[in-house]
């Protein structure tokens, strides 16, 4: 049936029509679905029994479809289209298809589905110049190992750390390495950092994947066309101390509190972020979590110490650092006018990766001429573009509009955005695939 | 030895000169401590063993002094120097014996010994017009019930209630009703809130107590004189809600963030009540517990809900139900900025009590002819004089400087200070122990 498919698909030489491709791909979707159900959500664990499986049904349908199929030594899975000039750099594509805990069915695998019918439907329509290549990428999500990710695509560039392998597994006992291992990877190169491909020898890597956020929803487009993935700053733990006091007895001027003092700040770097927004910088700002001291707190003392969450994210890495200089001089002033000291801690550091000008440009011209609407955006959640982007492969990326956000079992994506999505990235595949020219700067 | 001292006390007739009450004072101080020492600090519980034990102290000291001693009904302690019209309202004075859990030896005990030191010196000095009576008072501290206090001076004007007798003990497994019966209390009157005491048959009230607070330290004076009590108005647990996201994924201005709501509201309410001040008001407004839901907050998303306490205090209750009003406004423009609700829910009420302008002009005077200096300010902290007070006695209070705040063991009250306090107490007293007319308005 598969066959047929794509023997249909293949009846078009200059348009990319793509009617029985789709009926392929809601199938895939449904055998994930079936495959993944945990009793709420999808479970397809990080190097686990759910995640190969799904993998495995690319590579019997690959196989199938006569395709050329290898597993690399991080099990990952590379499906590949040969270009007729084996000398050229290859066109990437491709997703993930581990899930988070109860998470939803299309993060990661809505990727992995529409590189393959990008690949099928560039093979239907005649061999491409470049090499194609999809990869079915193992381990992006955090949720299993409590924090670290993209253990697939880090492992094709020889990032695999050795905090990485022994991050224990959030429920099992076990750690990355007994789980690789369980799932027949080869640790011995991983652990050498053998990169397992040579990012020169990629032309470009796109990645279609659904937007974790509302923003394509707001602005009533089914796309959007990623201009970079931010980086971020994250201060888990903010401690702002003050001094203690009955409520009633200390007068304002001679208090020193420290909820007043983080409200300060945090108000005064919401006036920053809204004002920097207006001056064209990318750049988010989050406190999600503040706590005074349950020991010591009550509603009539003025609180003398608490602690909050700060973090901040941009796709520019010199935003960061400006704004985290900004931040600290902030705490200057407040800690001189209000008598408080801020404790910031060591924060954890995620570079920012910037797509390449080139790839979305590309991508823009196909959508418009695919006749699709976009929306230019950054990417606030990380992906394993990140991880090819970083490692100077020209990268870009592909959402589709997605109401519920993700990481839960109520994402929903409509067919139809995904199809055009889906064909916004074969189109650009195949433009990509008979480019003789360089998409690096 | 405390004879002797009273004796020589009694050796000036136009001047009042305490140096040997001085020394009884200090010898009370020392038994109090010694008898209360609970491997901390101070614990004379309400209605326990070692407040009963203190108030035994007073009371064998009043029956070797040759004073008229009496127990009510609640088991508060009365020493009466009769004056020689006891047809006329007599003038009160006291404090309470109690303390909170490892507290401090001054918070309470320092005003029973200066109405103490009061009583004999009036005594040395001759037989006053009125009579004087010193109430020494359980029960005041909101430690140990949870939160209801006052028992002592509630009980003298009839105001207990059901709730205040089922008050749990904080650790005892027993109620109040249990406490005071094992303290030799009449329940019976007690609950049929028969008012122990005519209002009308005092004249007035005053009472000295430690500062609780640090103004008089900060402005360098010995004591102050209390204008008023502040009320309160408590909200224990008000609720921001806004919505939870991923703090990458969704923009700015799509973004209801809980944190960002209550962070605003605070500072607006901090800088009305900074003009506030300016104005003239009495105001004191404190948020001292912010927490947002550990089960769902994390770094990485915006805050859906917070929860935090919010109290204000002032001396008119005018000024509490207009805080009230503003805050409810701004609430409502935060709503409609920033997409968050408000709940409230009941707040806990504590009406204000003034100061007599009469009672706090005659220690005025009496402190400026002492040649001690003084500070005139509002108490922040509850004490039995707003009981008398808002019972239309008129009322006023005398605070001694005391460097590191109540409720703890590190009380530092000098005794240079205290005795500066104690001698416009007996000052006041005696002055109007020997004023004929009325100090109601």
């Amino acid at each position: 049936m598969a066959n047929d498919a794509v023997a249909v698909a293949g009846g078009a030489e200059t348009e990319i029509a793509l009617p029985d491709l789709q009926q392929l791909a809601i199938q895939l979707f449904q055998t994930f679905r079936e495959m993944s159900f945990d009793g709420v959500g999808i479970s397809r664990e990080t190097y686990g029994p759910r995640e190969t499986a799904a993998m495995e049904v690319i590579q019997r349908l690959g196989c199938d479809l006569g395709i050329e199929t290898s597993w690399d030594a991080a099990r990952n899975l590379i499906l590949r289209l040969p270009g007729r000039d084996p000398a050229l750099p290859a066109v990437a594509t491709g997703s993930h298809l581990d899930s988070v805990p109860q998470g939803g069915n299309f993060d990661g695998a809505a990727g992995v589905i529409a590189s393959l019918m990008a690949l099928l439907s560039a093979r239907a329509r005649g061999r491409p110049l470049r090499t194609i290549e999809l990869y079915v990428l193992r381990g992006e999500e955090s949720a299993w190992y409590g924090g670290p990710c993209y253990f697939g695509s880090r492992a094709l560039f020889g990032q695999l750390t050795r905090a990485d392998f022994s991050s224990p597994h959030r429920s099992s006992g076990h750690d990355l390495e007994h789980h690789m291992a369980s799932c027949g990877v080869d640790l011995a190169p991983l652990k050498a950092r053998q990169p397992l491909c040579d990012p020169t020898a990629l032309a470009c890597w796109m990645e279609l994947h659904i937007e974790q956020g509302p923003v394509l929803v707001a602005r009533e487009k089914p796309i959007g066309l990623v201009t970079g993935i931010r980086g971020n700053v994250r201060h888990r733990r903010v401690t702002c101390r003050g001094e203690a006091a009955h409520s009633g007895a200390v007068p304002r001027w001679l208090r020193r509190d420290a909820v007043l003092g983080m409200a300060e700040l945090l108000m005064r770097l919401d006036e920053h972020w809204r004002v920097l927004l207006e001056w064209g910088e990318d750049l988010v700002v989050t406190s999600g979590i503040v706590e005074t001291n349950p020991k010591e707190h009550a509603v009539s003392r003025v609180p003398g110490e608490v602690t909050f969450a700060l973090e901040y994210r941009s796709q520019d890495a010199k935003t960061l650092t400006s704004f985290g200089a900004l931040v600290q001089s902030e705490c200057a002033q407040l800690a001189s006018k209000r008598g408080v000291t801020f404790d910031f801690g060591t924060p954890a550091l995620t570079p920012p990766a910037r797509m390449s000008d080139k790839i979305t440009g590309l991508l823009e011209r196909e959508a418009e001429a695919a006749g699709v609407a976009f929306e230019v955006l950054a990417s606030g959640a990380g992906h394993d573009t990140a991880v090819f982007a970083n490692a100077d492969v020209p990268s870009s990326m592909i959402f589709v509009r997605n109401d519920k956000g993700s990481h839960n079992p109520h994402e929903a994506m409509d067919y139809a955005d995904f199809f055009a999505g889906a064909e916004v990235l074969a189109r650009g595949i195949w433009q990509a695939a008979n480019h003789a020219g360089e998409f690096r700067p």
